[in-house]
């Protein structure tokens, strides 16, 4: 793993769950060294004080992103709040690759920006270069990439099960509802209320249900798959468990299409996609079953409301959904075989 | 409460979750004393070795329901597994009266019953007797009753929600998505490998997605109140927690029909029903908010989709949807206050 | 409740858990009235904001402790943080009686307090009227009282276990080793990473191993039992569930006592006592089965290893480990029964 | 993985929790290939219907024993419940090296054995060679065994622990008082009430309390090491969580050692032991940082009461205390890096 020969990685932001879900994942990736790791409030600490199951590895101590040596790093995964990155990256030296996985370049649109996340875009000439992260979407484009933005949690799942569908005309672009159940961890580390165990276990209830940061992103995502405008209906759920995610989405079906069409059209595009995992028609996907891993599963029901279908998408969101597919990204943007150091079967029970 | 001129209660298969709530909430209600408890298989023993719990009440040993006394109750709660009450109800003396917690007299049609249940129903004249126990829509008919067919959990939840809204035309009747989530003891307390903790905990998943058997109950709510065939679509999801039932469920509305007339709506309809909760439109109930009472929270959401609605609902499934709407039905019956020995307040955390 | 005879209670800290147990424990009780509620960062608001549970009682507003009426109240409950309460009640009138749940007057000795607590004890002449709260072994002196300290959670469930024992000379004075465990919210609302349910859910840890808060009191209580210094180990474990504590207890026999003996010494002394559950030798109490009510099961086993015996005990650390435990005090004041208002039996599940 | 100079693995007993766990770490093993499954009630069913997060993986049928090709395996792990690993492997070839998880050779004395495990043993002689699997004790006479015994996970952690002190004398053999604390998993994946997630979820409970079956195999070791008779305490409790050991336990210190001592003679012994994780004293290891992983944690406390010290050990039940620890001593077995395939890092949150 210190091999000199290695790409060599920062990661700013490493006291988060997607920072320590980065390192579990690159410290066991073959072609990859982790070289510098940031906190600024734990500049210092050894990353063991923060993560102790990361006290066997031989690791760099955290530091405060202005004392990294940016030329001993080939490449940064940005794992920092919301509107930090943009910031940043105008910053940093030129051979420097980025892949950010907050949510300063996912979004194309400035204007839309400034409307869910309440201040001006600071990097608007970076953002019309940054790549959006989808990995089985868009592999050509973030191979060529330097600034890739991974998509969130939620919009990864919906968009890996509804683009190719929307591409290919099967479902109408209305009404789509996307009913979602998230894991506690999809709210970081952070200190709120709403993440404390006495709060969460032993009970489940929507939340953002005025409004949720992950809706323009997938519209966007949606929208450009169909060539019209998609608006959606998406309310998430919190569910007393750390990670996973699954999506309970409620198509209209387009004229004569079934749900066997669905599935076909699924196993054709993601014929070459190894972590994507298409099930029978009337399967069940569990999060448990993709828990730390890279995968992502879906099938289709029949829906008795003729002309329906019911379609079910799982992921772990802190794989998938943020440090998995940024290391998958980073695999296709160095041309390494697409699914190394992410092999990862789920933990269970 | 072994007060002489109180109801003398019985309750068959007391060894189940359902049976133990009825013990937790009738050992406490001013106008009863449980005379007998059955558990087949625990006959002889107390009823505190299956539910320590109770180890400092005074109740009675458990017997088999051929031991019962019948001269010395007055009222029985079945909450036998389904099928079983059907057979058992055409030997009981006529003075008993009964309220049945099971699936046997909930749906009229017995060829639906067959269909959904796989065997012919064993007393189809009982069934046409039996009065739908869904408290609030059905007060008259439940005061003159002699057997009730207590709903089971996810269609109280969903009914309560949406008989007001077809009964005033205010939703259309197709499409109607109800994306329900329930906590484990849902599945009662028999051994199944998927109500096991390692199976469950850290995970989320649907099931019974080719068809589930609240389906035809629902539908026989929703038609009735819409005065046309509904068909429904439902997808139940297994939370881990062990009690709840949250419903989220995607509702096209009628001409020129807002969310602010649902809300509207409910007021007028449940102003005098005590257990009922009507939240601000855009708010979001919580499963824990209701746990161990027996009451229904109910909101409305705008959804981006025009024309569309987001309704949630909440309630515990052992208490109003099972146990404690049973209670409510036994002090309808016997001209109680309705809300009498039901005034649980949730334990939170 | 809001009958104008009953006694008029003000709670203070009523945005915690022990505040909102309070709530919930006292807006069912039939001898009280909740006057007046504090918060400051709440003030303003309904009790309903922060405990949506109650959102169907009749409740004050949330206000700032100086803008209370102290005219109108009789009683107050202070579920303040540590060190909040010293100061206040030096302030109030003389009218009004006092039940403090937090550590403030729990410990006689001002040099342990400040040992512990980081700094000089603020109302020492207070302190020295304090009674302690333990009702079961103190219920004489807490009659009398007017300033009642109550006993920590851990304390109250090793105390009840110990200090019939060591009256009787029926264990030695050491070893006393308690491995003590408890749910997450013994450690209150407050936002603290260790409290996350990412950092609790699916493991156990021990805490505090270097030194608890709850050590002195246990050993005060032991020692003025013993009549002689009680040196004690105590290590607590952290268990992702909401509440309860259980806690293992190895101690040495005194020459020729056996568990039979042990025994019989708990029921003597708890004849009387209405919440106390002694279990058959060998027997093993479950936290589930306390869950939400003001009951403590003990039990004790016979140990392999000559001249050693097993105790286990287990509470509700927010029931009889606090608000519950506080009212009971109340109760015992006021000449009230002391079981009044506190028959709640477990939820299970 | 299917390389044919690999080993070619059978695992007997495929369909419970350490057979899926000895699926998942072989199969991402580089020096075995897994040639046969076995697991008689699902004979004829691929491993994804009974573990779906398998099914992307390339796995034989599930088989019954009496169906497998002998002749095409090396080395078998047998998973079985107790009692019949004994009776199976008399007729096995005598080219199959074999692991045993369960119980049957793991007590030297046959009447030990019959008097816990209620039954004669039935392979007496075989008893007499097989090797118990502690593997950091036990290492040079595993590599020449052709029949391993694993410890169970509770005597896994407990000997890791004690037997360096024990052999260095640093402890004296009584008292020792073991606080064990378990996750559900550690009851297998049988259909137990007390597994259920409704009996489990949110509470805590000692269990075995008059004995349980890992005492002989402790105080067996135990025994060995300090070179007389050991008489423990052990008290197990069950924890909401599905993974994880976390040992406390209580020793009496020899004359003058100092938890420094301890520490140091952990370090001694465990210098070349990869797995083992020797914590600073006054550290708290958590079973959530060993999760899934093959390592086990220790520090030692300074006990208020002279002469005493506390330790915490920490292990995950199915890696260290199962399936992991067999395949680290089949890589001992096979002259492979001991820490061949066994890399992982825990999965937090």
């Amino acid at each position: 793993m210190s091999n000199h020969d290695n790409l060599r990685i920062g990661i700013l932001g490493a006291s988060g769950y997607t920072g320590g879900e980065l390192i579990r994942l690159l410290s066991r990736h073959p072609k990859t060294y982790i070289g510098a790791v940031s906190a600024e409030k734990h500049a210092g600490k050894s990353v063991a004080e923060i993560f102790p199951q990361f006290r066997h590895l031989n690791l760099p101590i955290l530091q405060k992103i202005d004392d990294f040596q940016w030329d001993s790093l080939d490449l940064v995964f940005c794992a920092l709040p919301h509107g930090m990155t943009q910031e940043l990256v105008t910053r940093l030296p030129k051979h420097i690759k980025i892949i950010d996985l907050s949510a300063d370049f996912r979004l194309r649109q400035p204007s839309l920006y400034q409307h869910w996340y309440g201040h001006p875009h600071r990097a608007i000439d970076l953002q019309a270069q940054a790549i959006y992260g989808l990995s089985e979407v868009y592999r050509r484009e973030i191979a060529r990439a330097t600034l890739v933005a991974c998509p969130g949690c939620y919009p990864t799942a919906a968009q890996l099960a509804l683009i190719p569908l929307l591409k290919d005309g099967l479902i109408e672009t209305t009404p789509i509802m996307i009913d979602a159940k998230s894991g506690i961890s999809g709210a970081g580390r952070e200190l709120k209320q709403n993440s404390l165990f006495c709060e969460t276990i032993e009970g489940i209830h929507a939340y953002g249900v005025n409004g949720h940061r992950h809706i323009p992103e997938i519209e966007q995502g949606l929208s450009d798959a169909a060539g019209k405008p998609v608006s959606i209906s998406f309310i998430p759920h919190l569910v007393p468990m750390s990670r996973g995610i699954l999506e309970t989405i409620y198509v209209r079906l387009a004229l004569d299409v079934t749900t066997t069409d669905i599935r076909e059209c699924w196993l054709k595009i993601y014929k070459n996609s190894h972590f994507i995992d298409i099930l029978l028609v009337g399967s069940s996907p569990e999060t448990r079953h993709v828990r730390g891993t890279n995968r992502c599963a879906m099938s289709v029901l029949n829906n008795p409301i003729p002309g329906y279908a019911t379609i079910l998408v799982t992921i772990d969101n802190l794989v998938k959904g943020a440090s998995g597919q940024a290391i998958q990204n980073m695999n296709i943007m160095m041309g390494y075989q697409e699914n190394l150091g992410l092999e990862h079967i789920a933990l269970f029970p």
